[in-house]
């Protein structure tokens, strides 16, 4: 099928989002931009370089934006989203945030390297040291970060003496560069409470800097530290800890992050909804429920129930109907016509994002571009 | 990218299972086939038909398979999966099974009616049915399928008078063609012993005859009653009730259907998996853990935790670590390699089809093809 022919079917109204076929991933330009826009002043004002994690959007599009406010490069969570973003042009300031491990992959990640250019990689193994070196040796040298473990046992190193001995197996190898160690705190980004999610990540900092001042005393102190997330932002730049931050979700705020409170103050949430789905009633044959076309194949399962943003009367409630469908259960026994439009908001935006092929960006009901979820499905 | 390009990144060492980058989805080419086999010879030795559901695999090279052993079409969740399969050139026999509502979708039904042999699709309203016949009104005839709700209140219609009356407004519009009726049970697929789900269907089957009854009554006895699944196939054609079986899961089998008993006399399940998830150990510094590359983004998450089938110890167990991430608790402290390769099963097979773009069809351990998913993501 040719770009065109695809185009025709994704929009059958041209230029007005009430013509989309549905379900179909909404980016609202605006709210987009001032999400960006926020996050690189905050970088700015307190100092720390900003490499925003781009598997939460898969999307050049999406990532040049970032870097043209001033992003040093982006994090990938997978070597195949950086080689997609790579193809796109978005070759520099590459970090891959996840263990390369296997002998194709380690070869892919050399040919990546060669093509771009402050491409990083994180380790946590010395024999994937050792491998990396010995696919490195006599190539353009090849940075990694020593993962730490923030203990919840996924990756990275689990102790300081583990780190250090980790950057002395880098460092007898001539093909790697020592670049610096991450910590990402996974677990502390989704406590509610702002109090309680500074006092873990002041728990979590105390454990990182004495595994940095480990590192520091064999020779190794970290030029970067880079770690850090939408839910704990305001708490990582506190921390005086991290020299950047890699932080995500912050470009289109889901449900779980509306959840916390971003500010400890009170305050609004510093970002705003920038991602959604437009779905449509396809059945409305009882009082009190709507069928839309959207169920576990337009929304990611792993965090609750979407959220009504508008099209559905107040106290309107969505729930899962299998893989095609949701069900609007409709206060006071209401009803909705048949091809009415609602629009959901993701629980979870990555992997609701990583069900789509394209964005449909619009300013108000106006659609503005189709903009391809680059990596979408590049999970290796 | 070319093809060439996606190829070369896609398997690095040509030829072999081994050498997949991973998480990748696997097909077993040989169960595939007796699972197709199966099923077509259990229909032909039923005399009813069969149009298994293409929402499982939305694959045009495993619809060819099914309509070789027999198939008269193949059912599509979705306007969008009826498109890509036809442009496939599966495009005799296509049945849409959910409702197609809006003006713009149901432009490109018309549209896909001039081109295929025999599409179908459902209607559950007389607006709907209104919009049809206008559409089609001067162009070739569009068969229509009156959709019965088996009480679960997704789509359909809830009564033998609503039936009726909608096979009355199907019969004044000239455009359109009534074929018949679909009742799809799905909260009856699931029940796990048979005894308790054969009772359930029986008591169904009663109201589809009251329906069937009133209809055959008001001169609209149905050509067709379509239905059926992969967990009640051999309870749908007891009941002598369905004409058509649209079983879709028992291509692949997944956790969900092998905790059923199918056969109903402690027999083996007739048909075996045939669809997994082959991934590999990115971070092992936990004695009893191992991270997989495999999370979210590599499983549905809507039908609890994939399985484990090979490569780790009896007793070891998955845990979802995040969006890319899956944890192996392995038993007795043990530990496996990095880069270590394990086979795990799907809890529901049809939104992890949804997740990849390319199935990676095996025999043993070596590579045999490379299937797209054709209708990856054609949820509209």
């Amino acid at each position: 099928m040719t770009d065109e022919e695809l185009h025709g079917r994704l929009i059958d109204q041209q230029g007005s989002r009430h013509g989309l076929n549905t379900p179909v991933l909404i980016v609202d330009l605006d709210a987009l931009a001032r999400n960006i826009d926020a996050m690189a002043a905050f970088a700015q004002r307190h100092g720390v370089r900003l490499r925003p994690h781009a598997k939460t959007h898969k999307s050049a599009d999406i990532a040049r934006r970032q870097l043209a406010a001033g992003a040093v490069g982006v994090c990938c969570a997978k070597l195949g989203e950086a080689e997609v973003l790579a193809d796109q042009g978005v070759d520099a300031g590459l970090h891959v945030t996840s263990p390369v491990v296997s002998a194709p992959a380690i070869a892919r990640l050399m040919a990546l390297n060669a093509r771009t250019e402050g491409l990083m990689c994180v380790v946590d193994n010395p024999a994937n040291v050792a491998a990396l070196g010995a696919a490195a040796e006599g190539l353009k040298p090849l940075m990694v970060i020593i993962d730490i473990d923030p203990g919840i046992r996924r990756t990275g190193v689990g102790s300081a003496p583990a780190a250090v001995a980790l950057f002395e197996a880098i460092q007898a190898q001539a093909g790697l560069r020592y670049a610096g160690v991450q910590c990402y705190c996974g677990a502390q980004q989704h406590i509610e409470d702002f109090a309680a999610r500074r006092q873990a990540m002041q728990d979590r900092a105390a454990f990182i800097r004495t595994v940095i001042e480990a590192l520091a005393a064999a020779g190794g102190r970290p030029q970067i530290v880079t770690g850090g997330g939408t839910g704990t932002h305001r708490i990582d730049v506190e921390l005086g800890l991290f020299t950047e931050l890699q932080v995500g979700s912050y470009v289109f705020m889901d449900g779980q992050y509306l959840a916390c409170d971003l500010t400890g103050d009170g305050a609004a949430a510093p970002f705003e909804t920038a991602l959604m789905v437009d779905a449509r009633v396809v059945s409305a044959n009882t009082p009190g429920l709507a069928t839309i076309d959207a169920g576990f194949k337009a929304f990611a399962t792993d965090a609750g129930d979407p959220s009504i943003l508008a099209g559905a009367p107040d106290g309107a409630t969505y729930r899962f109907m299998g893989d095609e469908h949701g069900l609007l259960i409709l206060p006071d026994k209401g009803t909705l016509p048949l091809a009415h439009r609602v629009t959901l908001g993701a629980p979870h935006c990555d992997p609701t994002v990583n069900l789509y092929d394209t964005y449909h960006v619009v300013q108000g009901d106006t659609l503005r571009a189709l903009w391809p979820v680059s990596a979408r499905g590049r999970s290796r």
